[in-house]
């Protein structure tokens, strides 16, 4: 009934082999396994919040999230999700779209439910930017979708000059920086900082990911265009972040305490999974800066693994195969708690061999 | 910056007059002041759901929904608020809307935004269903909407027999039951039991109002009719309906003691609050079935009103002069705690006299 192109079918796979959340390890969703302390206590107060509409204009959040990223909180749309940040900034763009591939799927769902033409763009086979692609390009699209760090590859660059290139022709840089936090030197990467001084720069931000809450829905948009950003107000469903998400966002970016927690949990962890998935027959393992790693198969296929992990081991793995530029031998697991990871480690062992 | 029809101004009234939200009675917004018990448990249950991705096809919160409505959960789509379901039908309706005025603006809003031509109606002068109007307009629209019980009128009627000619004529009857549990005797009314045999029908509804979480942000849509649903689905983004709306789903529907408490207290506040209000000179008070009431002011403008009861008062009313229809003689206020309602009646009586 619902066409998504992407893996959330934690409850289809349950479903079909009659098996309980409770002990499936989910290696399919990105999601940062600790969530900031406190947190039940934000929530129990956001409850007070919910008895009321929440301001229509956010001004509250904006500026909590204003003061996170030191930014004017007019540059800052908050919405249900990132996804609502994207779909909402599909309506109001014009001229077609160019999307860097293998990526988030959404980007091209969000833009052909608004009438938006696509033209595929592909990372190079290390799945870092290639410019001499995009600058052959530059011509048949009128704004420019990346993903960075990367979804589904792990890999994170400066974006700086494509921004440049672009600015120039008078064209649009749309970054997805949901997984950006997680890279441990995240200033050499993020464009925020960037917001003011280039217009033509669109970026999105989500709570979901880092601070472990995929289920309370928070993302938001940053641009200083002001034409983009009024548009987007304009076409805005009210109402669309509920109380607790607006609650708990005047806590968990004060909480620098957790947040560098995580960004060393995540820079240790990926080290440990890559080098001990290193060591497993049968795969090709990626580098990535953020919090979930792509792995290519030289023997069986996506779907094969992924069944098998489910059915004997009780892991969920995202099949990568239907992200475009990958193909069956390529699939993508989340990095988790260390003895989640150990588990899925020591799975794939058995199954692949050492 | 955000062009909103409705009086979910709050925030801009407190910050235009330097006042804090904890002294303020808000009667502008229609919601039960009183919320379900054990809902913070509920709440906090929810958090553990949400450090995962909600179910993106919301299999248990809609047989929920289906329970409580005693419909095939196939019936049911949710959403962010019945603001996410209006929009999204919106998106998915072909042909020109009729809208029966006055009633809430996020309709139109919603048609324009997806360029949907609009053909205003009018209810009567006592605002009752106009059935003559709509007759001699047929030709003009493929789908009608209408707002059961009525905002701002707090009218509610039978529709059975405008759903029966719509029906006749091919065309498509979308009805806002958002406030039909607050009427005493809503089986009499609400259209929910027709869903199945009428596949003309599309009936909107939400927990916000009735169980007092405007906040929590869950409404739903209901039809049989397949075409439309789907390709609703279809549009929808994921994820919309966050962890804790789709938790307190499990238990709010059930608590049938709550229900029938709220009901009983409506009934009987309503009664009382319309016959104080009908010894306050210079207004006019038309009787409502639901948790607001409409009044016409005989002597000052409805701007004069709101802002001497803000400003001496600090009680917030809604200012209906911008519902299409209505003019700067109306007034809407909501149905809240005794203590309140007395507030707000000695407050009317001060500044109009008996």
């Amino acid at each position: 009934m619902i066409k998504l192109g992407h893996g959330a079918d934690v409850a289809s796979m349950m479903l079909k082999y009659g098996k309980k959340e409770d002990y499936i390890l989910d290696f399919s969703s990105n999601i940062n396994p600790y969530i900031p302390e406190n947190i039940d206590k934000y929530i129990l107060e956001g409850l007070n919040l919910s008895t009321k509409y929440p301001d229509v204009e956010y001004l509250n959040l904006r500026k909590n999230i204003g003061n996170y990223l030191d930014l004017d909180y007019e540059y800052i749309i908050p919405g249900n999700g990132a996804s609502e940040i994207i779909y909402l900034l599909m309506k109001v763009l014009d001229g077609q779209l160019g999307i860097v591939n293998p990526t988030f799927s959404e980007y091209e769902r969000a833009a052909k439910s608004n009438n938006i033409k696509i033209i595929d763009l592909y990372f190079d086979k290390n799945f870092k930017l290639d410019l001499d692609n995009i600058r052959n390009n530059l011509d048949k699209f009128k704004a420019l979708f990346i993903c960075n760090p990367n979804n589904p590859s792990g890999n994170v660059e400066s974006l700086i000059e494509i921004l440049e290139i672009l600015k120039k022709k008078d064209k649009f840089l749309i970054v997805d920086e949901t997984f950006m936090e997680f890279v441990y030197e995240s200033e050499k990467y993020t464009l925020v900082n960037l917001i003011k001084e280039y217009d033509n720069l669109f970026i999105i931000k989500a709570i979901t990911k880092f601070f472990g809450l995929p289920g309370i829905r928070l993302g938001y948009g940053i641009t200083s265009n002001k034409n983009i950003i009024s548009k987007m107000w304009e076409h805005k469903e009210p109402w669309t972040v509920n109380s607790f998400a607006e609650n708990i966002c005047s806590y968990i970016f004060k909480d620098k305490k957790y947040i560098e927690k995580t960004k060393n949990y995540f820079k240790e962890e990926i080290n440990f999974m890559i080098k001990d998935l290193n060591e497993i027959k049968n795969i090709e393992v990626f580098e990535s800066s953020t919090n979930f790693i792509l792995l290519k198969l030289n023997k069986y296929n996506s779907s094969y693994i992924k069944e098998k992990l489910f059915v004997e081991k009780n892991i969920l793995i995202r099949d990568a195969s239907n992200f475009k530029g990958l193909d069956t031998n390529y699939i993508r697991v989340a990095v988790k708690k260390r003895e989640e990871n150990e588990a899925l480690i020591n799975a794939l062992k058995e199954i692949l061999g050492v």
